[in-house]
């Protein structure tokens, strides 16, 4: 099997060029002008269209018991939404009760993507409790590829861990070489802060922000880049929201700090009027849960501070923390105690086409850091480099073609993730990927997902440093 | 003409595969798995050993007359020195005197490199003086496609700008889109320092320091990127030694300021003791002197943070500000006042190998690092991009064939460079350019000059940012 | 003479206590609970009143040619006006121009106050020029008995030194002991954004700020900081307006810098609104250049930041930049281009007023802060300490009454400045300065003057510092 | 009873002046020059000698259980050394395990000091535990005047709280309007880090400066400020004792948080060659141990930056946290173990001739700022003010007469204090306190405790804010 995409732009996070990619089975064998076509091979003229690498999603959550209802989306759903977007390797959390065993948790979370996934994935393992026995279960889960951990600073008594546990945890993956990733928020002050507002009356979800202020959030990187400077641990900060703890990343950088920092789509395009959408502001009641998030989308002006942040790569990744709750019937719990929401943004399917129209095509980012962000850094940062992550010889033959000439409405009529509504609705972006493919096999054409279910692997990684 | 450089371990800021370079005239026309060899193709095995892309210089002084003598190389030498070094374009910077015409001066610069230089070449023109036909002279010169601007905030009455003339420059630069780097020291404290230092009897090379500490040079890196700010234009700090100027460039950055931050060799692999070598500890009389630059080498502490500050990428290049003049009659003239050494240490032709040696081989940075930041970066930042600094479809064929596994001992008996003395005599480097190519004509095998001088060409390039 | 305050709530920076005060001549003699009454004293009843000690403005112009015109005080109706709203010293800014001589133009400035102020009166030398005359002169001023410094980074070409002036300035104020007072804004940026401001059209007071961006005075702050550093020098930032230049001085004071702030009533209690007061928004054409000084009145959110920082005593004093120009006449100079408005807004009668009443009676400051920012601070920074700023054995008997449960409004019609307007026109406070004494003598009972112009003296000065 | 300290320089955290102070009773009723002497009065003459307020240590612990054993001194030593040194008042930390029983504690530490103490003195409430009995145990105890309370984020299991239960604490004390005063330092961190040291067989006190490095103690700092910031309540950071630590807390404040800082007089004049003392550096086996307190002395680069912190009033007060341990017996206890080694350094005697020898006698601070630092604002801070911190009328005859001509020697040998070594062993101290008054009673004479045990008086302190 061959697969040549002929007089395309490829764009890497270094490299930008017109030229044609070769593929034999599954991997990229030549980049070149004018290579010779194969006899067998499928062809797809990418002339006047950019070529990317299969972007990797570092941050999402398909099966996700949460706040006493699950997740929406399947590995059928998610895979397919993730494919059209241009998204070809997911990484989700793993993110056992404090009471489930890990091990069993991983498998089970594992089980749910082997054999359905239609794109590539792999895991980060949350470790939600550090005891005795963890580090045994922790390796175990290590030798089976999975090398990197997520570590909840909020959440308290469901997922959170404590400052001992967060040690070890540290500890360990220095240790075995893998990053962590840490959700950093303080859970103590987001507890207080919620039964405050809640005992005041304030029970609407426009109330989220304020119960984890931009305070809590930086007090959480902060905490978390302590012990990674005492620990020598490498770690991430997922979804990074706010100035503040931004310049908490950096400045512990700056003292030789191990830490990246992710911020998420939704970040970067919306602000803190969209979980206000209610009654008060001329919306549908309750219209402001679909936009309940953890930490919650911020005051704009922080928004064109990430994206300076962005081009200058002190923020290094642009996922999604996909967590695909239903309006009817789930947001809906938190009528009457936002504590309640289930959290979360559906945008597997979006975040590509969302960075593109905001980022690149209004000049804020170029392609080569799009590239690098949606993509090469995440590649890079947990072990999925050199297979994945960039367009190169020996590199997995996945590939975007898209299309910057194409305007679409976004819509929960058409897209393909498996929540009742939409977080876009009606947003226009710029772009198409018109074909994506997964290991040479084309998944996407013409924008329309062509693939098999199941045609996803679990990729093994092994620790990135030492 | 095709070259094909065989079964290397290719390198560029992002990818690292084994493969073949297939290139055709002075391009490189394919990337890939076993390239069929043409015919007429001159092979390069490669096969254990790193090819990286040319690696560019962006910060050298090669004719520069300069505090009463002239600098010893020419680009005979120097051109020869820097491919030895795998440095295949130098970007040089042209310093007229504030008397001077600028195109005139320009014109001068250029025609010292061209039918001479070996490698590729590019300038950075020197704003030393702003007047009302500064603008017209600057336009020419861009237009000529030297797309980069240099301005002293050093060197009062000398090369020194004012602050009006430091404003207007930076409106210009960014009226025409190109990119202003700066030396970032103030001038009037250097001079009233130094007249302090010289009249209470300190004259030795070991008052150099003193005599332009760490808050000389941050006071000039916060003032440009006000400057900066208030202005949009795109600054580049050159030379930057310690921790106070990397934290007020980031600092800026997080303010939204397009700046960027250079280093050179010298700050990352010497230390503050270098200067203060005469008999006092033990040494020749006045060997302080070899090492005497400006800024000063720094506090042995400032130099882990300048590697933690590369790695993070907050310092994007990594330069050499060459300047090379004898210790015999040109640094011995500030015998009895440091301020009369000519300023310079020549490292154009070891800079590659001893941030190999001190940053790769020690774990420090990886091998993408490298090539970024001594290659990469300053091809986007200065518009030799794509075409230079980077190993892709379309580049131009300057490529390094780098055996880490030879161990080499530096020295003036044997380096290319025109000056009497070595600063890094005796140093053991790992690792040796065995090949190096110019756009395709091979330059050095096996460590040697084999090329042309003349063979080097002018690199027109374009404004950067609009 | 015998004079005692009897029953009053005496305050200090640092104490509070309700007692008795008892004068003899121009001193207080002692302080007590029911002290006898000589039979030779006025007796003030202070029962229920706040008894403060003089309140003294380290910030005044008065006799200030400037902008091509005169400000409209003279001793005759500014110390009148300080003396009602209880300042009872006053320390000028002596501003010659750089051609005039400065010992003669110190004598010029010193004869306007002398026989003719009501109140103490004291200047800080402006040093608006330094070449090899200057340290004889100024030398001379010292011995006078005026010990402090004034520094201008701003006013190009007008009253503004270069860096090599400030670096000499400041050595001759350390050696002598005197501290420098600095106006610290980058000058070039100011002209330059002047000048683009105008040409592009935007010529009314409200373009006054944008022209002079909090960028400009950071800067300006962070530039006097590295100079005090380096010389060693002690330095006073006047009329600080933004969060960045007090951070900036507060780093720089944690760098052991000895640096000192100033704040100005002005920005304590208007904001930007004030100078964009014309057509556009309502109110009568032109009004806003009532409005005008520099730096400029800030953006709302750094009012509550000084006050802040006043509380922490991150700010030292609060002053008024009293600068009394007309509308009619002066400030109308600059219709059709607000670079040619004369700076100053007229407040040197209300700062007690409305620091009472916007801080103390709000509960942002306690009366301790209120009198050591408004008296002591400046006090013992200028050398004026123990003789004033204080109510303590020994000290000067420049006492205020104040009572707190007095309720007036401002206006120009009431005021005893010179000026046609009152850039608080309408606003009420509450308290009032019942009676008010210099040296013993009565000068103001219920409110109005009742003293002898003349009756101030020239306070010679020591050196603070060594 | 009349008092009459006549004739000397009378210094407060304001004014200094040459006069008389009359007290009648326990009060002083005048102050003044030349006043008259009461027929009754005892006279000091204090000519060419300082008069003081008494001075106040806000933090030691006299009744101590700790580590398994008890401090050594009770009120009978510990009130006669604060006396000779000059302190007149005491302010000791409660510090009930968590298990007991608040008001109980609270009781117990109270009745060891009524009845004995000579001099006055008040406690800081240690909340050790926070649940729902807590409230109204703490209303209970500052009903009985104890208005300010004490959190341990250090001491895991022992005395700290956790995030929670410090939300409560400070919300609570925000309710009431009193102070929290803060040991910070992550429990966390130097718990996992003293497992570390020890288990790689560092055991000797030169590892208790590295299991509880300055980043523990900056984190604890800055986490004590998100708090503060996000309750409102007023914080009180003890024995700050590094760089990281006071710029944390003066960020804070310039973010508007209340917070204030102290130091401890061992930081000031000690470095962590102190604990470093032993056979490897030529002292007796386990000297070190006599050095050890939480937080560590650090490194000798932070003692002039505190010196710098105390002169810009960012540092607040000086105290001790004087907590006696002996070193046959109690520091030896942790032999082969350092965690295992009592904490504190005795210092209560000492501190004020400490300061003033290593502060005043070398100009690092002025008298004012000496007495504001130790006396005056931990009488404002804690409620003791006017009576106590200052020589105001109406205020607590508390006085102090130092001789600064005297210079005599520390020792064991001769210091009240109830342990077997002085840290201070040797060292010259300049001054001695020739008398020292408790509310007019004359308790020390020629620098001999003159007194009566049991003449201190409980002192019943009002909340300070709301």
């Amino acid at each position: 099997m061959s697969l040549l995409i002929k007089n395309g732009q490829v764009v890497t996070a270094t490299d930008s060029f017109v030229g044609d990619i070769h593929c034999q089975g599954e991997t990229i064998v030549a980049l070149g002008r004018d290579l010779a076509v194969p006899a067998d091979a499928t062809v797809i003229d990418a002339t006047g269209k950019l070529v990317f690498p299969g972007f990797i999603d570092p941050h999402v959550h398909i099966y996700l018991p949460f706040m006493g209802t699950y997740a929406k989306d399947t590995y059928d759903s998610a895979s397919r939404a993730a494919l059209v977007g241009g998204t070809t390797t997911l990484i989700e959390m793993v993110c056992p009760g404090r009471a489930e065993d890990p091990v069993q948790a991983y498998h089970q979370w594992k089980a749910k993507a082997e054999g359905t996934s239609a794109c590539d994935f792999a895991f980060h393992m949350g470790v939600t409790r550090f005891d005795e026995s963890t580090p045994a279960a922790m390796r175990e889960i290590v030798a089976d590829g999975t090398a990197s951990f997520k570590v909840f600073l909020a959440y308290k008594g469901a997922l959170g861990v404590d400052d001992d546990e967060l040690y070890q945890t540290l500890k360990l993956a220095k240790e075995l070489g893998v990053i962590v990733t840490a959700h950093c928020e303080n859970e103590s002050l987001v507890a207080k802060l919620q039964a405050e507002l809640l005992a005041s009356g304030k029970t609407g979800p426009e109330w989220h922000e304020p119960s984890r202020p931009v305070q809590v959030e930086t007090e959480g990187v902060r905490h978390l880049m302590t012990f990674a400077e005492l620990t020598g641990a490498h770690v991430y900060v997922v979804h990074t929201s706010c100035k503040g703890a931004v310049h908490a990343a950096t400045e512990a950088r700056l003292r030789g700090v191990n830490a990246w920092v992710e911020t998420v789509i939704p970040y970067l395009v919306l602000d803190d009027t969209a979980a206000q959408r209610g009654p008060a502001t001329g919306h549908a009641d309750f219209e402001g849960a679909k936009f309940v998030m953890s930490p919650p989308i911020r005051a704009a002006r922080h928004q064109p501070f990430l994206w300076d942040a962005l081009r200058s790569r002190a923020v290094s990744t642009v996922a999604t923390d996909h967590a695909p709750f239903d309006f009817q019937g789930q947001k809906e719990m938190g009528r009457g105690d936002f504590t309640k929401i289930p959290n979360g943004i559906p945008s597997v399917e979006h975040r590509i086409r969302l960075l593109y129209t905001h980022g690149v095509a209004t000049g804020r980012i170029d392609l080569n850091t799009f590239v690098d962000a949606a993509s090469t850094q995440a590649a890079k940062l947990f072990g999925l480099f050199p297979r994945k992550g960039t367009i190169a010889v020996g590199a997995d033959a996945d590939l975007v073609v898209y299309d910057p000439g194409v305007e679409e409405t976004l819509s929960a009529e058409t897209h393909l993730m498996a929540t009742d509504y939409d977080a876009f609705e009606g947003w226009r972006v710029q772009g198409r990927c018109e074909a994506v493919t997964v290991r040479g096999e084309v998944m996407v054409r013409d924008g329309k997902f062509v693939g098999q279910l199941g045609h996803g692997q679990f990729l093994k990684r092994q620790p990135t440093h030492f």
